[in-house]
């Protein structure tokens, strides 16, 4: 049921009004409804839906595989778990939505929808860990969390509910839990990068940017076309405050019992939707990688005359990919519009003459570009396009990505990446608690944050902070975020 | 990670003792943990989780084959939704968690933790449907819904929060309003019955009994051991004041505007879960049907010189069912207590001695029976035991439950059955508002419902209503519930 402006198409251009063109696709190609009556909630339709369960899925194998076994944990928290560690708490009371009634019952204590999950999955922990047997303990759930943004919402980038899966886990040694934030990162790359096509940098973050209550923050910072960076997941090492505060403990090998060391992982999959409508999408609207798109394949029987041909091309077809026929009664160049707008990655055009030919016309996606091909290559050439077709699209993202990370030597030259939308790369003094007044400054003059240092940096550092010509330690990331 | 008592086994007996059995199922096969500290609130573990996955996905793929389009709605409803229309508001207002402050601020109005969302989807409904071209307009949520329940909570059975699927739609008749709970009966036949194999019957509630807002309520009864019925699904035809009240309408053909005809059908997949544990469960604990199993096979190699025949099995079997190898330290005789419980269809040992002699040992959990094979038949067997392992099941399932429907001619005969734990069926005066006087007779003295009237009824109706002693109109069920 294509509503009156999604018959209109895209109007906005990506690059000239970035912000107008995500709020048209978002309600043009039917992503999703913000009429809905709570503020900063929205009702996600299935064009979104349908992609993102795949998200999900993808993800969920993933973690499987690596042994991280799901749960469904409650929603509800109640606020003496979040108060048991300082820093968590302080960092996110001022967003928590506060149950306080169930039925005409007042509750003694306040209850968290939340924000999430770590205060109740460590509770959880200090139950089912005892010994050095039951580590490494790895856990995850799919859900949905709650934060009352006080920034301005968006749809996918930051909405009051969202959607995401929260990976938590309990090791030996602050080595093994190492092991595992590694780990994270490399499932980032398997999935976010090689399956979703979105280019990313995995920093880690500043010694005043960690994740409340992290000992060490690492995130994935992806970039709009509006110069901005969006975070996408990050991992973290948890504080052994949080283990002692829960009382995370297991007996070791040598019979002592220690404190076990804790991470956490959540990619946010409406989040990461948002990136992947951004990434890939152009002036046409909506471009899916071939692995999540809703319906990979449509076929358009441009007569009436072509519906069975086209049933017979479709139950073909059904055997390695999704595919649908359009038999409404919109013209056909509507048709071909509707669909590039939705982000299908291949059209199959059945016409009268060319079939007369034994020809097929396929559309595709990736390259925008129209193929006349013969009737016997349709499944050949299909196939073909699928195996590179998210590839295209990576790297047509990467090359966008990459030309915009500058070398920077100066505040000039850093306000002036910034001023072109870019990420500024330079020296810096410290990522520690001393090196926050020099990233005050940058803030002050440029708007901008540092991002943190990029793991597996190879980059060499030298010569001076860009700031406080003190003898460069690190070379940081520099860029405008939401 | 076994726990303690998971290694002990479940002792209750399910016939003699159906409460204790389905705790110590619940306990020792690690479905869920009830410790977590909000009441009525609990830790799905990942056994079940992953059969319950494994549930909302094949319940997902039936709908979505039959046209029903997946969203995601809000978790919250502002209370002026709940109260548009009277009786919903009546019906579920005792059970609402109510939100009402964000960070520091309190709301001006009360927002509501969905208890269902018939008041969520139907504002948008209004906005989406302009004409009779948009029915029916098909939609569902997988989602998580809340009922602050006064009743007892029990795992799966009934907590506060629980894991289900809602199905809403419109339509332009009564009559096609019809025909889709007609599909939502044959959907739960489909699945429930044929897959999960779990035996029921779908009643149509009597007046008094019908779902708050609901104009015809239609409800699947499963039986458990202890003589009680649960309600599985249920599907509804909304009256048509919630229409009106959110506004549902839409021109027709004959360019009147008239309001839309709403259904909703909601299978609650952890309530369902339970259901596959107490149908199917014996006194040596789970059993999953196939589709369901979170893993299918497990492999144990009796002597660690078999690891590598293991391997090449496991191969093998990973083409076309899901399987594990257990590698860990225990006897044989535990693992083989432990996989049982644990309700994994079939188990393979692998022992020195029969591979001498080109054999193996195949476990079947169906009918409990242990086969020696050879070694070249290995995977055609448990081929042919998947094909036909659910239908066992389900046999002896179907045996159990119809045994225990008995027909009763009066009162005393309705007392016996209920007492023997079976439900009675026999005459009835009237499932109209003036038939409850005498389903209340029945319920002082039995304890028990008038469940409602047999969807496509083919026992004839005869006599006289078993109390009042009118003529009888309809064939009734009736049955202690929880």
């Amino acid at each position: 049921m294509p509503n009156k402006t999604s018959e209109e198409g895209i109007t906005a251009k990506k690059d000239e009004n970035f912000s107008e063109w995500f709020t048209q696709v978002v309600q043009r190609c039917e992503l999703a409804d913000i009429r809905y009556n709570v503020k900063g909630f929205l009702v996600f339709q299935p064009w979104s839906v349908l992609a993102m369960e795949k998200m999900y899925g993808i993800l969920e194998n993933n973690l499987q595989k690596k042994g991280h076994k799901p749960y469904f944990f409650p929603t509800l928290i109640p606020e003496e778990n979040l108060k048991k560690e300082s820093s968590h708490i302080g960092g996110f009371t001022p967003e928590v939505f506060w149950v306080t009634q169930g039925g005409k019952n007042k509750f003694e204590e306040r209850l968290a929808l939340r924000p999430t999950s770590e205060t109740a999955f460590y509770q959880m922990f200090s139950l089912w860990i005892r010994s050095h047997k039951d580590l490494p303990f790895k856990a995850y759930q799919r859900a949905n969390v709650f934060r009352y943004e006080t920034k301005a919402t968006r749809p996918f980038l930051r909405s009051r509910e969202f959607h995401w899966i929260e990976r938590h886990s309990a090791h030996a040694t602050e080595k093994d839990a190492f092991v595992q934030v590694k780990e994270d990162m490399q499932t980032t790359e398997e999935v976010l990068q090689n399956i979703f096509g979105i280019p990313f940098i995995f920093f880690e973050r500043p010694a005043w940017d960690k994740f409340p209550g992290a000992y060490r923050t690492f995130a994935a910072d992806a970039l709009n076309p509006d110069g901005k960076v969006i975070q996408q997941p990050s991992t973290h090492i948890i504080s052994q405050d949080f283990s002692k505060a829960f009382d995370v403990k297991f007996k070791d090998k040598d019979e002592k019992e220690k404190l076990a060391w804790i991470t956490c992982y959540g990619p946010a999959i409406s989040r990461i939707f948002a990136s992947v409508i951004i990434t890939h999408g152009d002036n046409k609207g909506l471009r899916f990688p071939w692995e999540i798109a809703p319906t990979q394949i449509i076929i358009i029987p441009i007569d009436k005359k072509l519906n069975k041909k086209a049933e017979q091309l479709k139950k073909e077809i059904e055997k390695f990919a999704s595919v649908e026929i359009d038999y409404s009664n919109k013209r056909p160049g509507e048709k071909f519009n509707y669909w590039e707008m939705k982000g299908i990655p291949i059209r199959i055009d059945l016409g009268l003459k060319d079939l007369e030919k034994k020809q097929i016309t396929i559309f595709r996606r990736d390259l925008n570009k129209k193929e006349l091909i013969s009737e016997t290559n349709v499944i050949k050439t299909i196939q073909k396009i699928s195996a590179e077709f998210t590839k295209n699209l990576i790297k047509q993202a990467n090359k966008v990505f990459d030309n915009r990370i500058k070398d920077t030597k100066n505040l000039s030259g850093i306000k002036k990446a910034i001023q072109q939308g870019s990420i500024a790369r330079c020296g810096w003094c410290s990522v520690e608690k001393d090196g926050e007044k020099c990233a005050e400054v940058i803030e002050k003059e440029t708007g901008a944050e540092v991002r943190g240092t990029k793991f597996d940096e190879k980059n060499k550092t030298s010569g001076k902070c860009v700031i406080c010509n003190k003898p460069a330690k690190h070379v940081v990331y520099i860029a405008k975020s939401y």
